[in-house]
């Protein structure tokens, strides 16, 4: 017999030589019945695993991200199975799961259409439904390079080839179809429900544009069919909010081939967006005690050398000049610490002056590479609300709290307080490369920083090898529109970079001590948190960042002059106001307005005219009939006012 | 005889073999007495220079800036006569006239001390007592050479030596003193008058600083005593204001040596100034109908081969990466023009849309070469309020007079309209490299843009080779605290980029049809702005852009609790206030902020607190005794909301 601890602490008693499923089935059947994939010491394992010894055993269903990638993986070799059995001549390359779903690449003659799409989604309700079993075999390097040649798997083989000699190589078989597979996979064919092809895309084998270009199918299953319709509806709904479409439909940003990749540019409405932003998120910073500077976005090597970026984030930069050859090498800054500091240092600090809390609206540079660029996400050029807090260590939890005081304040404001979560980032400990090596610092650190947390008492995940190469930081994660998470905003603790710049304040006994660094963002960068609100909001703003607030519709000519009366109060009031006076019809215009997601149409008839009224259409309460001019006025200038949603 | 015509038009009849100066006698015996040099035929000639032909003359003398060169170089002259009898074995370099005076490098085995600079102005003035006549002798460069080799002139020699095998060398000897010179200059020693010896510095020969170090002596002259005494105290002025020293001393901004060059870092003072005209500026442009956009602050190089920047400004760009190895090569803008232009371009535009008037808030950077770096005036980045208006032809006029209005209205709000002058700069037709090559377009909008200035009734002057590569400019000269113009604000007509750019718009015809660009910006570049409104006020900021606006000064520890309460109060009302709480005499309180030059202080004692009074000293008024609370936050809101001087 041996014993299984179980995720909840329990343990049982299993005859050694049992599978994971067997031992799924003595806990519940029901379990057993949802079993996807299993862990074992914390590494995934097939449900036909055997288990030999004590450990730790968790199962695996479809709620575990281990548990659906092993359900999509199943899932991508019955598409396999169906394209082979419809097109003999077709090659496989690989076809692994991801994050939402599964693809496979195929070498085939001529590129698939939505028509073979439908069929190969056809041959797969076969395959699950002739519920194949699904077995494992292994092979020696050189038995498994024999098979793949003899049948003319020519990717297949390439990947064993780079084996080392002595490799065991894993087999999927199911049916008449067989796999270069390390799995796990399910039991059988028949475990997989509902699913749905989504998508077909080119891609070069290897990702290298100098291979052959393959043709990529996405696709994506679920164990029941209300759950697949579920997540198409998601997507098609995702796919509208899509702050890289409806950004662009909106007129926010635009991006521009001679320009370049990564570099967005901000058209009037989309610039106007971030000036609220950053005038909110200024003049909030101020009121809680920040000073605000404004640095150089370029330096000289010598100032990344004290920091550490040279040696640990060059890659990362915008290098102007070569240092071999040139007197002077110039790089733009990829964050604004190192300029904040020469600033700090530029005096002699009392400890009566700390906390020095410095804020800046810093526009950063990170040399991306091509493939990387995304919208207003992933650019080379970003603006952001960057700051350093320079504390005592008497100050570092106080300090620490009116940081995130701040981002949830913004967060709540921006109204996307649910849309986050935290995540303490910590180094990792075998990255010598990435982290500056300094373990007792980190391990002392890290430990500050979780009482922190812990007494804050924040619901927060710990992942590793995540933190700057200077601290450990918690992250903000945004969930977007895809599901699919990015980190918004980070607040790190720095124990180096003190250090390193040899900053100091002079204490209470006279002495000079080393201060700590808090490193905060308060609303992340403009650019990033545009495609969220975006996104979050369908491009229909809260009226007070709505690039346009108001637009005034007449409906005839006739009462432009009144129209363009309304508007000039409203600017009074600082309302961003337009007035389309095209010779349209009144329907046209207002349907216009609606797609342009402005928060207010006032249409103006004569009897607006004469009784001095304006009839309101709310985007968000529908029409509001006629209203006195005032009475309108009054309730805008309040919502705008009180940031409301 | 020979025919002279004066720069009045009228003309002389004098013996052929006259000397200039004889000339003048023949004028009036005045002019000859405060000639200085003369110009024949627009060449800038010795007084002693021989006519023997027709020609355009005119007498220089203090008044021209030629004039007043002959007069300091003489000076110049006069000095190292002094030196070579202090200092024997002193050897000569070069010893020019400059804009603000002379100078002369002297190779001497210690450096001078400001004692021996009184030993040399004392030896001056009696080489000027000994009114020496100053004589002009030719010889061959084989001559020049033997003569300076046998003296040991080793400076003198390298110049010679560098002439081509059959050059002329011009002497000009005083007395026992005879230095190599191509003049011209004064008759004799004793037209020297007032003289001050001004300053001491080290200067590499040539520039170069793998060569020795010599000793730089500046010095100034005038043809009274009055004029140099005036001319000093100017000077220390000057020095008082130089936005160098005082916003440093002012903690406005500071330079970092591992920073680099030219690359300012604005400390929170600064920012705040350059925030509060930004949002100032980003305010008045949205009511005068501006949007606003935010475009990347780089672009590949495709970009600037469409503009020209990569034909024609090349060297003064940031370039990332070499076009020879790297397949994208990027550069950092010099200008926002082509990226607004992509803006405009991303739609189809009717004559209706048209003027469209675009802003924004711009850095940009220059590869300037570091010996141009100055304070915030030269420097390798900087923000800008550029903009471009893309108008129909028929719009031209009334939207150059609109953005001169918008400058105009800046100017007076800055309080700085009696500092500025207009300058209309015109392209140097013989420069194929600096300008497009297209003169019939030259001239036409040359022409157009004159006929503008003219019925706006500027008073201009106008200037070639001064032009943006694409297009005419006017030009609005602020002259700084030195007496030095430096461009603020440039105004342009572009002809070309609309062409190069390929923009449209469809004229009521239905026809496309090409618009002009105006080019302009509305404050020019914060930092240059900056420092010109230091000099101006000598640091102490109207009310509305002062960084701190009001320091409360407690006398004693038991007033600090009202001194917070009414730094409160004022905070409510967006004044920006400080509380000096330390425990310091009131005395120092009061001499600190008026070093920093706050616009109000507000003492507060035992008589203020009990009356809910505040005792004001106003940096302007002086003490205005006890006020109410209320009264005074009334007077100071009013002040900053009417920006009042």
């Amino acid at each position: 017999m041996i014993k299984l601890t179980l995720k909840d602490g329990s343990t049982i008693q299993v005859p050694e030589g049992k599978t994971v499923l067997e031992a799924a089935e003595l806990i519940s059947s029901s379990l057993a019945r949802n079993a996807m994939a299993g862990e074992v010491n914390g590494k995934t394992v097939d449900l036909r695993f055997i288990l030999k010894e004590d450990c730790q055993l968790n199962i695996l269903t479809f709620e575990d991200q281990a548990g659906k990638m092993a359900y999509w993986h199943t899932t991508s070799h019955i598409m396999a199975q169906a394209v082979k059995r419809l097109f003999p001549q077709s090659k496989l390359a690989i076809g692994p799961a991801i994050e939402s779903g599964f693809y496979y690449d195929f070498d085939v003659e001529k590129p698939f259409t939505p028509e073979h799409l439908e069929k190969i989604e056809k041959e797969m309700q076969d395959i699950i439904k002739e519920d194949l079993p699904i077995e494992r075999f292994v092979l020696s390097r050189t038995e498994a390079l024999k098979r793949m040649d003899g049948k003319g798997d020519e990717y297949k083989a390439e990947l064993i080839r780079e084996l080392p000699d002595d490799a065991e190589v894993t087999f999927y078989r199911q049916g008449e179809f067989t796999d270069l597979c390390a799995g796990p996979h399910l039991m059988s064919t028949g475990k997989v429900k509902a699913v749905k092809l989504i998508n077909l895309a080119g891609a070069y084998w290897r990702g290298n544009e100098k291979n052959k270009m393959l043709q990529r199918v996405y696709g994506v299953s679920f164990p029941k069919k209300s759950i697949l319709e579920e997540h198409l509806q998601k997507l098609e709904e995702a796919k509208k909010r899509d702050h890289n479409k409806l950004g662009r439909e909106l007129e926010l940003f635009m991006t521009s081939e001679p320009v370049g990749q990564g570099l967005p540019l901000l058209m009037p409405k989309g610039a106007k967006v971030i000036q609220i932003l950053q005038r909110f998120i200024e003049d909030e910073e101020e009121r809680r005690g920040y000073v605000m500077t404004k640095t150089p976005m370029m330096a000289k090597s010598d100032l990344y050398k004290i920091s550490g970026h040279w040696q640990h984030y060059k890659e990362g930069m915008f290098v102007l000049g070569d240092e071999q050859k040139d007197e002077e090498v110039l790089a733009l800054r990829p964050m604004t610490c190192p300029f904040q500091f020469m600033i700090y240092n530029s005096k002699l600090h009392s400890y009566r002056d700390l906390p020095v809390r410095m804020a800046e609206t810093s526009t950063l540079f990170r040399n991306e590479s091509s493939g990387e660029m995304h919208g207003l996400i992933r650019v080379r050029q970003f603006t952001i609300s960057e700051g350093h807090l320079i504390v005592t260590p008497d100050q570092l939890e106080e300090e620490f709290k009116g940081v995130l005081d701040l981002i949830d304040y913004v967060m709540d404001v921006l109204g996307i307080k649910e849309d986050i979560s935290y995540r303490f980032s910590k180094w990792d400990p075998s990255d010598k490369e990435k982290y500056i090596d300094n373990p007792e610092a980190w391990e002392d650190t890290q430990r500050k920083m979780k009482n922190i947390l812990d007494r804050l008492g924040l619901d927060y995940k710990e992942v590793e090898g995540e933190a700057a190469f200077y601290g450990p930081k918690l992250d903000i994660q945004f969930r977007n529109v895809h599901g699919k998470e990015d980190t918004m905003i980070t607040v790190q603790i720095d124990f180096s970079l003190p250090e390193r710049f040899d900053m100091t304040f002079v204490d209470k006994d006279n002495e000079k001590k080393r201060p700590y660094v808090i490193h905060r963002t308060s609303i992340g960068c403009y650019e990033r948190t545009l495609a969220m609100l975006i996104e979050k909001y369908a491009g229909a703003f809260p009226t007070w960042m709505a690039p346009v607030q108001v637009k005034v519709l007449p409906i005839i000519d006739k009462q432009q002059e009144y129209a363009d009366n309304i508007a000039a109060q409203l600017r009074k009031f600082g309302v961003r106001v337009e007035v389309d006076n095209r010779n349209e019809k009144i329907g046209y215009k207002i349907r216009e307005a609606q797609l342009e997601k402005v928060p207010y149409m006032l249409v103006i008839g004569d009897r607006e005219r004469e009784n001095n009224l304006v009839a309101v259409r709310s985007r968000k309460e529908g029409d509001l009939g006629a209203i006195d001019v005032d009475t309108f006025i009054q309730k805008l200038v309040d919502e705008i006012a009180t940031k409301a949603r």
